[in-house]
């Protein structure tokens, strides 16, 4: 089973803390195991952590991590970098060769992203071609990487459940 | 096949413009018509129109639309309600039910949504079950609507299309 983590570059505190809180919940949803952020920014770590706290599993948020030195750490192990990019290769035509990764760091940039990361990516990741947003290509990146299994997940030591309904608002608490 | 229009509610003008955009620009990416967004703000319609002009297709955005109306609109022409939230019967469960329908109208809410929406809606549906963000939901939603195909698309009337490429940014125009 493929593991992914990401690695957010380009936050800029107090003007991005909504999207990136917003990429790193959407990760963890979506069966990622962490989110490295490139910035010190207290603010999305503890969000997340909130969210952790309260929904389960182990989700990890680590800020003021040195993106280059991430990149490189990763890669040295052995790992997949893969950078999530609008002018990338289209996923249907790469998906299946990353699946059969074992370790996959995912960059999401913000607006900006240094030239040098397209060259330190194993794989620069496109989701349509198209100009949309970095959750939404995280999303779906994620989704076809663990083929919709991640959509059924348990979170173990979570305080609270949701019933799903086509009702109206109902959870457990456990 | 499918066709989906988005319905945005609870868009709070300023503060949710960054947000409400990446759901339209999203929805675009990701094989929607259009949305409609309920509230005014034409600065979200601007950069979703600029999008459209320069990246082509016929994506539409149409602002100070009011929900209850278009809600019901789209029923009584027919058409399918489906409301996205972390509540609902999660998209596993339901998503080859709602692919046989002609006419998808996808509510997308921000962090308040009126609890008459529950009951409006033919579909209540979760992403997961997990809290994440409209923007993940959204594009997950719509790509196993879809079933991938939307990631391919071509866009008439571009003035500008993505080479996709695995070492930089290469792009022709039209």
């Amino acid at each position: 089973m493929t593991r992914a983590v990401i690695l957010r570059i380009g936050h800029r505190p107090e003007r991005d803390q909504r999207v990136t809180t917003h990429v790193g919940l959407a990760a963890r949803a979506l069966g990622a195991e962490g989110m490295y952020l490139a910035e010190v920014d207290k603010g999305v770590v503890q969000s997340i952590n909130d969210v952790v706290t309260r929904w389960g599993g182990t989700f990890f948020c680590r800020d003021g991590v040195k993106w280059r030195h991430c990149i490189n750490g990763w890669k040295e192990k052995g790992g997949t970098v893969v950078h999530l990019t609008m002018y990338g290769l289209n996923i249907p035509d790469v998906i299946d060769e990353i699946r059969q990764k074992d370790n996959v760091l995912v960059i999401v940039g913000a607006e900006k992203v240094p030239a040098e990361i397209f060259g330190l990516a194993d794989y620069n990741v496109s989701v349509s071609s198209q100009p949309h947003s970095e959750i939404s290509s995280l999303a779906v990146f994620l989704d076809h990487l663990f083929s919709g299994t991640e959509l059924t997940a348990r979170y173990p030591e979570a305080k609270i459940r949701i019933i799903p309904s086509n009702a109206g608002k109902k959870t457990e608490e456990v």
